[in-house]
């Protein structure tokens, strides 16, 4: 117990070192200008490339590991490192080297009524926290889009990718040496238990912001304990809502698209909804294509009734209320019947997770509606529910998908990176009762 | 005990009811385009203004329960309502009605390569909490401006306003039965206990912001027990620093203009730093010039050194470290002789509260660098720092100063009481891995 307790205090100790130089770096990173920044990017790509079999013999490790405890073939594979995995990982790093700089961006300005300069500037927020699950290219990804917005990473990767994650966090920081970017900005948290994760979380100011990537628990977890400002991030529960005025013919596709193009991603269909003026015609035709996909439909008792006349469909089975709550990340999706677009908002409003959610419908009135009503981070209309992505919307990286309101919501690239900071400049500007008086006249 | 349980079971449930009743009203409040929005602001304008009789008689009793309790006559006088003060409210009131709706404002907009229409539109953040000290006008002032950004108002004042704040509530309500906007959209959190205020800030899911008005002991505790999303506002450690290129006849007028034009807000200043190439030049002028006005410094050694030579500047004590800290609200700022520029910066960092700090120098490199180097929500080049504020900055209105990094920082108008939601249209635009397609086609 004494052992224990001094080891605790001994992680603490540690945890904070690391906290405190990451501040520090974070200091002589902000005011950093684009030049600098780019060329200890590039130093990284070029380290990763160059130390690309100390990368891959580090994750072999992990994955004989993740071998041994029975882990699951595709968790093993989005865990494992090739050289041409760790090409493409030096190549995300040079992509995000050609982005533009967010920082110093004139986001607002003018003179006052006073003569005084006002301007509103994007700063760095300081030192970001990741706490993350999975792939260790993320440790990369998350490191790049700091650097670049001026930021120090405070890093707290899944103890399950952790020999890969200490490479290539070792990699960077080597790299670093030779700029005039410090290494500590780039830090892995000490320890992959649960209390290293705590630590990160109650380290309120020294760490400026706290972003989750992962499943449901690891989010819910971290917005629960942490005191250090937190960013939410990715759970999906997205729906397609089936209009009575939809194309039929378009619906079926998005519907399909939205499920199976990527099924394990956030941006993915869980549940459709179809209005019951067209469910008789729509869901044979969307259980024939849903059905040919290896897609298995959980429905409500009126999906099931129409399902029973359809023997070369989907699998149907019945849906209990928790289906709707669902983010399945696989081929299922749930479904129901609905009276009206209202009952289709009131169900997306109830059950969803305010990510994205799509209407397919010909009628001006219905698309206006249904983008009024419906409070998700995304709105879809005859689209699919997979283009609310940092990529496709232009921003060149993503650090992830916001879905809560403040600071940041939906796709998050560099400018959702950044805070901002009010300068204003005067002659002697006095503030008096009766208005502006300049110093001295 | 049993009975308290009981109680306290009776007053969680009673607070739920309202939260759920403000979740309901935000939903109606939310689409609701400016002209409805500003008919009702006008409606609860008309309402103060016709039954100031009611609100001054409510507010005798708060004032009477006051002066009982032997609160003093400055407190006394901030808590007082006469016909005067609330034609006054009610004035402010039309004010937010003239001001321009934030909500539908398009921040971004671009037709992506693949034809997709994607829109960042302005909308409501839902249900805004308030927990506040002191004047009852922030009841009116706070509720006006939810509303105008289509948000439902959750207000929690303090006890000692609490005949004001419910007869306020009660007048505001009336008013908006005759409107579009839902009555429970202007809600006071029933009760005015500690527990009251710690339901509010449990409340996650019903609410969706939190923005805690009032001195450091109640923001601190909002920011620690919270674990809706919180705003942080308003505490003023502010600086100004004469550098050793100030112009000093300018750094006497805006040292004494931030300390004694208005000492008891948050942008006046609490600790000025004097480089020490004019400290004996520019010291004595300010003791002169602070004394004058009644001002308390606090120094550090040097600070003392040479103001024993000023026999008629202002009254100087030796300060302690709490005294670099503290935002003294009143007629006393702390002082120190710094080596350098930088030891400014590091003060600041170390000390301040990251509001306002100010500079006075004829150097542009040195005007640049503190700008760089000072990580605050604003920071005043040859200004008082007295301009942080909404009205100033020409907002036309303000909620408070945030003083974190996320979502706002500095003086809040309407747009800050907004997030966005992404909108995009297509017309059957399905993502593959090679690209975009169109259904259908």
């Amino acid at each position: 117990m004494a052992d224990s307790v001094r080891a605790d205090d001994r992680a603490a100790e540690e945890f904070l070192q690391v906290a405190k130089a990451a501040r520090k770096a974070a200091t002589v990173l902000a005011p950093l200008p684009r030049a600098p920044k780019d060329a200890a990017l590039r130093a990284i790509a070029d380290a990763l490339l160059g130390r690309t079999e100390e990368i891959v013999a580090a994750n072999e490790k992990d994955v004989a590991r993740a071998r041994e405890s029975g882990t699951s073939e595709a968790m093993i594979d989005r865990l494992r490192l090739d050289a041409g995995r760790v090409a493409a990982i030096a190549e995300a790093v040079r992509q995000v080297a050609d982005l533009p700089d967010p920082v110093g961006e004139v986001v607002r300005g003018s003179t006052l009524p006073n003569g005084l300069e006002l301007r509103q500037i994007r700063v760095p927020l300081g030192v970001v926290g990741m706490i993350y699950e999975g792939r260790p290219n993320v440790t990369v990804d998350a490191a790049a889009l700091c650097l670049k917005s001026g930021n120090a990473a405070l890093l707290r990767g899944s103890s399950s990718a952790y020999e890969s994650n200490t490479a290539l966090v070792r990699v960077m920081r080597d790299a670093l040496a030779g700029t005039e970017v410090p290494q500590d900005a780039v830090q892995l948290v000490p320890g992959t238990d649960r209390e290293s994760a705590r630590r990160l979380m109650r380290a309120r100011g020294l760490v400026d912001v706290l972003i989750p990537r992962g499943g449901a628990s690891l989010i819910n977890s971290v917005v629960e304990e942490s005191t250090v400002p937190v960013i939410e991030t990715g759970v999906g529960n997205c729906h397609v809502y089936v209009d009575a005025e939809a194309d039929l013919d378009i619906a079926v596709e998005i519907l399909v698209n939205a499920k199976t193009q990527r099924p394990s991603v956030c941006n993915a269909a869980e549940t459709f909804l179809v209005h019951e003026a067209v469910a008789e015609e729509f869901l044979p035709r969307a259980l024939r294509a849903l059905g040919a996909a290896g897609v298995t439909v959980h429905g409500d008792k009126r999906v099931l009734e129409i399902a029973a006349g359809v023997p070369d469909g989907a699998k149907v089975v019945e849906a209990t209320e928790d289906d709707f709550y669902a983010e399945y990340l696989s081929l299922d999706i749930a479904a129901a019947v609905v009276g009206s677009l209202d009952e289709a908002v009131e169900h997306i409003r109830t059950y969803g997770s305010a990510h994205t959610d799509a209407i397919v419908t010909r009628s001006m009135a219905n698309a206006r509606r249904f983008v009024a009503m419906v409070d998700s981070a995304a709105v879809a209309v005859n689209a699919s529910t997979r283009f609310t992505d940092g990529g496709e919307f232009g921003f060149g990286a993503e650090i992830g998908i916001s879905t809560q309101k403040l600071h940041a919501r939906g796709p998050m690239g560099l400018p959702e990176l950044t805070s901002t900071k009010w300068v204003y400049t005067g002659e002697g500007h006095l503030r008096t009762s009766s208005g502006t008086v300049i110093a001295g006249r």
